[in-house]
């Protein structure tokens, strides 16, 4: 077991809403860069070769099935976010992720869970998870006593 | 019981992404959107309005304490999404939301779940729902055999 | 000569910003909503399909080589836009357009100028406009007596 | 005279359309981002502060109002593009700005110029840019023999 695989954001004026907070969706956004941080640094994993590929009937790759999410506390403009990618299950088929939005005080701001299937994008059916990804994200498995937020 | 408030929304560029379909976090964009045209158009409450009221700490509105969604199928360029917005808990305290999003032909794509709070802007403190949104939220409650797909 | 193409737009959470007002690039999308309406309407032309004849080399589609904006008044959360699409130059290689975003009271708040070229997605160089292209925008051509904003 | 202010910013899912490539609208956020860093970073200036002061009526800050961009080749998922703020015209009512964004093999994909105006937020009118943007903006002033792609 590792620390968890992260990456830090700022937040722009194009993240907040006329509330003066974090536009709540784009929560998800600031996820999914972390989620492609982690494929394409530690994995090694090119997600524009394998649109390319796609094109041509030949690719594959991760899509979300499902994810839930926890608001805390708001972000604001300027904060400077730490999102954190934590698979806590893998298997052959698919991998379950856990990510915490912190901001620069340590403070949590936002919780979430997804989970990605591997798919053909040929067929657009399942399939297994190549094992350089499986591999990978064992690397930073969440430890058994992990808190989860949501 | 009645039919279920909903808003059709067209399918642009900007919500799609290099996958070719609609960008995960946009279909909690629709939601909201339909969310905001049932406070306006049947409750009759302007969060605009609201914001004024919030910076002079005088103002309440909702705000979203947690969700979570279900993607089914992906929603393409030029698709015509219609959104609804199913109360199926309306407290005191707080309302949960289900929602569904399909494609013009029926086809389910995406539903979600969310919490909504009810906030004091001045003190940052949950307060309780005003009756006229309860009232409105009620005719627009799911029924009792309501299936659900998240 | 006719009255200009418009769509009209709802003003959402997402689209506004910390500043309690439209986020500047936003309407930029609201412009490009429209130009896919003007395409999709009235010259019958679905860029979907055009995007899946791309991925096999055979497609072509318009992009926008420049533009120019001006910001004039904000748009504020609830507004409905009324955004135009006024071609004022039809040449066979491209096209350009004036848009204006007005408010419900008629109010001008932004203006906008763009060239589009046509693109073979195959050999990403530039190709000549359709004719059913060139005769749709005809229809909607700016009067010669036309002020612009911008 | 100096090296312009610059700012790196990965190219995610959320930045990308169905046309497999960075959507127009969005090289106006990458922009932004980096007037944001400069006026953080250089300047010392909180615009989250000067937000505050604008819901009690007491702050000011920048608005764009007017601007051009020229496309000149497109950015792609996975790119790490570099933008550059380089002010070429301060004046005590306005702050012109020229915008370059580069791939990492330097190649110009984007240029862009605008104009900020300083605005009193408590009546919206204009008024005198404070000497410590002024000064600060002259230390990144574009050389007299600078090259403009637009």
């Amino acid at each position: 077991m590792s620390e968890p695989f992260c990456s830090s954001f700022r937040v722009y004026y194009e993240d907040t809403d006329a509330g003066g907070i974090v536009y709540h969706a784009n929560y998800l956004k600031f996820c999914e860069r972390v989620r492609s941080d982690f494929v394409r640094e530690i994995v090694g994993f090119s997600q524009r070769d394998a649109l390319k590929g796609a094109a041509q009937g030949t690719g594959h790759g991760f899509v979300m099935t499902k994810f839930n999410g926890k608001f805390i506390a708001p972000a604001q403009l300027e904060d400077l976010l730490t999102v954190s990618c934590i698979p806590y299950k893998v298997t052959p088929a698919r991998i379950e992720i856990y990510q915490e939005v912190k901001n620069e005080a340590g403070k949590l701001l936002y919780a979430q869970r997804c989970t990605l299937a591997y798919i053909d994008f040929a067929r657009n059916t399942p399939m297994a998870v190549p094992p350089e990804f499986t591999s990978s994200f064992k690397q930073y498995l969440a430890p058994e006593d992990m808190v989860y937020a949501c």
